[in-house]
């Protein structure tokens, strides 16, 4: 049967993990690498709720998107970090996560977007490197829509990520080739724009960052943290089922955005 | 007749350098302080619209809230602060901010806030210090309102700032203690918790931050940057008509906010 | 029942936070601060033997003099620190420690080491500060002894503290005024020399360390980290017997040195 | 009709910007990279002489070594950088720099200078590199002249620049083989000396470097700043009226070195 | 007899260890503390010519004001200042020196140099403290003179100081108030400034400095970093002479500018 | 006749700078290079009792593996280090050393511990290069020795290295393949074991390190920092003996480790 560590090297090889950020830390953060794994929880994060859902379902492991230790210390119930990595120590469960990697490697967080998006010709907006089978990598993808108004484009972006509204700057341009960087990539818009992108979809935008949009004449679209990631969670589903069948998957049910628009 | 250092130096008398935070520069962002002031405009941020509209109205100096210079360097037409800067200079408007000390000021970016949002018993939380009269200073503010379920609140902001729209977590309480930090002030979110609020006023909340809020068991309302602040205008011309009768002070028709809602 | 929270707290009254370094965290390491609290295992290090023997005999809860994470991180089995951490936590033991706040406490390691090697006239060298009560803490302490020759007192500190061997160098000088300072506190021998002792006694003593000591004319003695610091948990035991008088509380009984001389 | 852009382009071509030291900043340094230039005024520094000569002659453009800008800050009439950025910018003035680029490349400020003092077989001192004809750039110049005694080389030197007065130290060796480095290389002499020189022309030259020459036996000569580095303007202007005969060049006639001999 | 060390204390007596700068080191140099002394030489430098003065004139001890080991090292012949060091103490010489708190103690460097410039009404710029008896110290000290043309002052100083030639710009303005900053203190032009003064006698002026004296309207004389600090030697000699009668304290009659004007 | 530059260039043909830890520095000391060498006396440090054995026996060179100046700075009485180097320089003997780069040099002092200890089929550790005659360069050797109990092991390394005493720890696996490292090498356990190495011999170790080895399962023997280094010393007189057939080598007489068992 296979184990923790199995299955973190099996992540790898479609996350390598020198496609992640230098700065960020990824692989297994809590548990037993040798342990036998029945079942997987997959969410994009490793809050209580998905750590419950967890222990409920019978899940040995979860894979997420984002860390269960950010802030490295001791483990206690004194702050949020401590409480949930207690609980799932506790419970015998183990918790990997794939951050940058799986944002950067082809096929991952962004790539899964941009299909999402309906986006075509797609390729890698100023890759890093590439990969093992000589597939460019990096953070941003562009690709190009049949042309189209801001406005209707700014429907599909909603109805196809589920988003229960979005935040946006008109750039003055109709929209045909888009930009997207799933989480908070509006740092590097100036990369969507010099590479001819009239689109840029991302999240977590800032308020001096959707002027700088507007400077540039780019329409950007602040489409949810969660929104704009969530999807890579059908990836890494499809993909563990494939890799070991004999272990059961399934995606978090409770788990989606805490924020709402009014 | 007045100039423009006179000018300044008002401004320093209710919102003084020495409330400013130690990383941010403020006072004379360009021009020359001997000129003699006929017209201010006074803004939120001296985005290009903004200089534009300094101009066609004849105004002598922009009173702004965020800096012309953020990144310091050359002055040229390469980028939109170099543009900004370069316009205003030929056309002779000096252009003067107040920003974190006008945040922290009493009287301020966030007395004024809670005033437009009817709080009572206002008072600074986590003072950093006191002013020449003895009144203290700092970031936050925090007050009660009659007690209600959140989303009379929110309907209350909105309707208070004019906001296109809301994003907020719900912590599950009603609402009764509330801090308000104008502007991207949700890594104080500790200090409202800590202060007793059960409810905080911000903007540009990250997702991290939204799931923090929820953590805690606070509201978290992002109401966006520039209607949490844009209040402090109609102060800052109240205070320069009555300090400078003779001086025409107009507010910015033009600038509001650039992001939108759908 | 007292809980954890409570035993932290009150082990804060005799080595308050403020006594500890710069550098140093100490506190809770790992586990729930509001569980309640039967049984407690005291001992110089967490290392596996003791979490083991906590586990064995039914602790709660583990306190040590060094931290369980000295190193913050994930909690993994890939290193002892996660494993050890892992094991705890899986066995519903929480851990406490209390490092140089111990070691500088009034009453705390040196005080307990000079007391063990019946020094008189016991006072601390180049106190920090004055605790709540108006004591002086700091790092070293100061005694005397009889005057004697060195092997006279070498033999003395070997029995003692029940070395199994000591390493040393003569300074020339008969022992009269002794300086402690338990573990690796050679680097203090400037303060112990210059505070009148013409012998010190610590541990993990380095080569140039003795050949310094020789060229001040100190006699230097390591008696071994442990030897030197595991008087202190006889002193915690009592500390915490007294003041949980429900709680049934035990001093390692594994716990050793594992380097042996030959 | 040439812009300010086309302007830069060309100097880039004899001075470009990988020949510079890394912590320079060079380029335009205020105005309109798109804006026609008829008159360009070339001068070693942009001071406020100059830029009001600019005025006077109808010039577009200042072409100058030292920068406009050398403190990035706001840009206002309380220092003399800020006035004479507001003065240039108010008159529609553009200021184009090449500093330690135009130093380094081939041809430049130390190639000029060891040209205008007669050396022969002139290499680069040290090279950083090689440009895109793959000459060698750098910062330092040897060349050979007819030995001489030292006083009639300082009488050479002194006509030759039209210095109003030397500094230097007799290093006790007749003068062959020379260094240049024109502002303030001093710190370089080292390598001066390496390079087998034993005359070392400079300017800036302190106390304690004047002794450090006397001890390695190098005659090292302050010729001034100025002096040093303004045959450079003419070269400029030779550069620029050969690119654009269209447009006039005319170097400053009131610039000159503002300190004096007594 | 007094020791070397009884010299040093004497010294720091009148230069006190804490008028000096954080950033500089001064006292004993090298050699035995406790070594008698017969002879004191007296210099600016501890240059070899004057360390070879020593020798022959059968001094043991060497004070100066700049220090012999500059940049901490090795001691060998590879370098000017390891040579000077093993020179003096294979020749069994001390070297004692007393740099910025020379510099900024009352009566020190720069009251002599006020002095010796007959200025009147000295006091002290921008102190940094008071020492043991309450007198102020700091940097420079400002004085005036009778009211007389810079051409006037210039002949002056030159007489007074002895200078082989002067190098100056001209404020434009009268000469009445003068501060002085023996060696390189041109980086403090703008408290002299700010205190009123209209002229200022320093050294080791770089070429921009020149240019802001000359922005500022200050008369700025560069008057050579030796002939600004030598006159200090006669005060040392006779502080010492007179706290020693019994040893002969001479000035070194070799040392002097090494650098000449043509 | 030899100088000490000629023994220098010897030393750095076995003993090439280039091996060297980048923080280390190495080479002449203190002393004239050009001088002519009679004697030489080899120690492992240039203590003070080292240096006068040097004067006794009419040395003029001490070569050491530590460093005679550790801590640059003023060269005085005041500190051991400064009497060491005053008496030194004052008896015309120049000292030599060569640290880190005869650590990690082929033969140098790891190579001479692995022999002295007997191993078999040496090689580097982790090497960090290849010297000029393609022979590989690092800190640590690894060997194998005939399959033995770790007591028969201890009664070894004890006896070649005339030990008076070794501390240990047992790491549960016979002798096999031996690890070593001359003076404090703990640090680099972790490649000894990666190595595949299940015993390791270095020096000045520390009762977290002795914890950290047991965990490892590796055994770790501290044998004394002098000890475990001093046997280079042979092979530096060796050396120095074959290159200079005319110059007396001696190795110190006097030096042994000044710390001792009891």
């Amino acid at each position: 049967m296979a184990t923790v560590n199995d299955i973190l090297a099996c992540i790898h090889t479609f996350a390598p993990e020198y496609t992640k950020e230098d700065w960020d830390h990824v692989g297994l953060n809590c548990g037993h690498g040798d342990r036998h794994v029945r079942k997987i929880l997959v969410a994009l994060d490793p809050f209580m709720d998905v750590c419950k859902e967890a222990k409920e379902t019978g899940a040995d492991l979860i894979v997420t998107h984002h860390a269960l230790i950010w802030t490295p210390g001791f483990v206690t119930d004194q702050d949020e970090q401590g409480r949930c990595t207690l609980f799932l120590i506790e419970n015998h469960i183990a918790c990997i996560n794939a951050h940058t990697n799986l944002d950067c490697a082809p096929g991952g967080v962004n790539d899964i977007l941009a299909a999402q998006l309906g986006l075509e010709n797609i390729t890698v907006i100023d890759p890093k490197g590439a990969d093992a089978h000589g597939k460019p990598f990096g953070l941003l993808r562009s690709g190009t829509v049949p042309a189209q108004p801001l406005s209707a484009f700014l429907a599909h972006v909603k109805k196809q990520l589920a988003c229960p509204g979005l935040r946006y700057v008109d750039g003055g341009k109709p929209v045909r080739m888009v930009a997207v960087g799933g989480g908070a990539c509006a740092g590097e818009m100036d990369k969507a724009a010099a590479a001819g992108c009239d689109t840029f979809v991302t999240a977590d935008v800032k308020y001096n960052q959707f002027w700088q949009a507007k400077e540039l004449g780019l329409n950007l679209i602040d489409a949810g943290h969660f929104f704009t990631e969530n999807p890579v969670c059908q990836y890494l589903a499809r993909q563990l089922r494939s890799a070991f069948p004999d272990i059961t998957v399934e995606i978090s049910r409770c788990h989606t955005d805490c924020a709402k628009f009014f």
